[in-house]
């Protein structure tokens, strides 16, 4: 039925907007840190991957060398790390059959990551960095991400592999 | 000649002392997570690997879930990346040769993290957490550190691996 | 009742060895290289980690370069993933319930390989080479082990690190 | 001088076509299994990045399960770590200076891996299967390298990552 049709459409998207913002109001090292939550193009097709970066803006307090203003190699692994685990359920949560997404809410508060590489490929400068991630490897328990970090003159800073599992 | 001896392991001494206190004093990512640089017992023998520890006590800040009052995961990976940059810079240190001590000074400021991986074993609960660090590769130019993360009862929260290159 | 529980360790003893035969007689791959599977000391306890090894032989065949006589990393690779493969079952095995142990040789068909690390320390050099393996996490769909590759002096020649997964 | 040059980038080719010589002629396990380095387009411009492929066709030996035909996992480890190892020489054999060539020669024999990551995407199921690999950080050093594993089809079976030293 359409209706009913219309209504799962829009608690998927409901519950990916619920999602992002459970990421950007209740996370206290993501408020420390001062990361945003940024949708680059809301007018994008809703199945389209990666649709969430997360930004940050340079400052002394996120270096690891006050003289050199190079981004602390911590930072940069948490940016991967958060936007890795946010794609992974985003993107879960698209591929949820509507009779699946009440059970994969409930294992929501469960999911974790498993493991993760970061590869520093250049020293961390600029003014801003944004972060971006994709999803390689995607099941109902388990998703695998690829993250990248880039300033805002494009140059790559890390690459990053993040094994994410639900509950 | 002895008096010889003397200096140089006093430089030895003095330049591993140099590099902690960088650490601590100089990094403000450091500074804004409270990561706290402690030697285990300072009467031990000078060759023992791992005399040194980040420690850190819980804050709500640090925290990726206020509710759930977990450790985020970003603040474990910077604890396994510093400490084991520090502990490669260290061990390092201790062994290279008084001739080319110097060349290694003026490497260091081009020191940092190829990669490193983070194994998430279980959620990161307790009221302080001890991060601690073995070099298992050394070398002029590289070093390889495995981490280790555990809380205040010895529960084990996460294992890391880290290539370091010194510039 | 004591016969029901005779049965049932038997019947998880039983599930240890046919897992092990398979690895050991119906795999191409493993045959190829001619890995051996040694169970170090069968009278050990049964819920001791740890407690098969994968062996495997200098041969020329085997090697990345006939001159140097240096195991090939992809042989390396190959032991660790093998040997951390074989543990997480078994562990997962001994670690499961009677009630849920049908449910495990259901899925054992798509346990799988999710990611691996390997480290390598120093050459493979050496006339026999020995991969251990410790699981350091376990839970019902996803182990983590961390493997060893030693030579007969006892060289570390790798570490590696291996998340797996139960179909 | 221009006579000069094409001597030196004659030297530079000829170093590069020796080194796939020393991959494809002299490593006993690369012969045990088959692999064969493929040139996709030799016409294509000289510096353009991963201009060689590791390729191999399915055989049962090279499975971990005869019944389910797929590829054992180290297979995939071994292809990639050899064609991440590869492509990093001869991109820095390209970068390389002429000045600085003659060192790079002497170096090679202690070329490795320091660390690689594999992720397992999908079962190695098909006919054939094709490594490629990017340098992501290149260096005088050290370089580190994104490598994938596809079938003939264009499935995407595997993800790693290397980084490896010279000498």
């Amino acid at each position: 039925m359409r209706t009913s049709d219309n209504n799962n459409m829009l608690s998927r998207n409901d519950m990916i907007a619920h999602v992002i913002s459970l990421f950007r109001d209740t996370m206290p090292f993501i408020k420390l840190l001062e990361l945003e939550f940024v949708r680059p193009d809301s007018k994008k097709d809703d199945d389209k991957e990666g649709d969430i970066e997360l930004h940050v803006s340079w400052r002394e307090a996120l270096t690891g060398n006050p003289l050199q203003k190079i981004l602390h190699g911590g930072v940069t692994a948490t940016m991967l790390d958060t936007i890795g685990g946010l794609v992974a359920i985003i993107e879960t949560i698209k591929r949820t059959s509507d009779a699946d997404l009440a059970s994969l809410q409930t294992r929501l508060p469960k999911f974790g990551t498993v493991d993760m590489r970061v590869d520093y490929l250049r020293p961390g400068r600029g003014g801003k960095f944004i972060a971006t991630a994709k999803v390689i490897r995607g099941g109902a328990r388990l998703a695998v991400c690829r993250m990248e970090l880039h300033n805002e003159k494009g140059d790559h800073i890390a690459f990053g592999t993040g094994t994410y599992m639900f509950g």
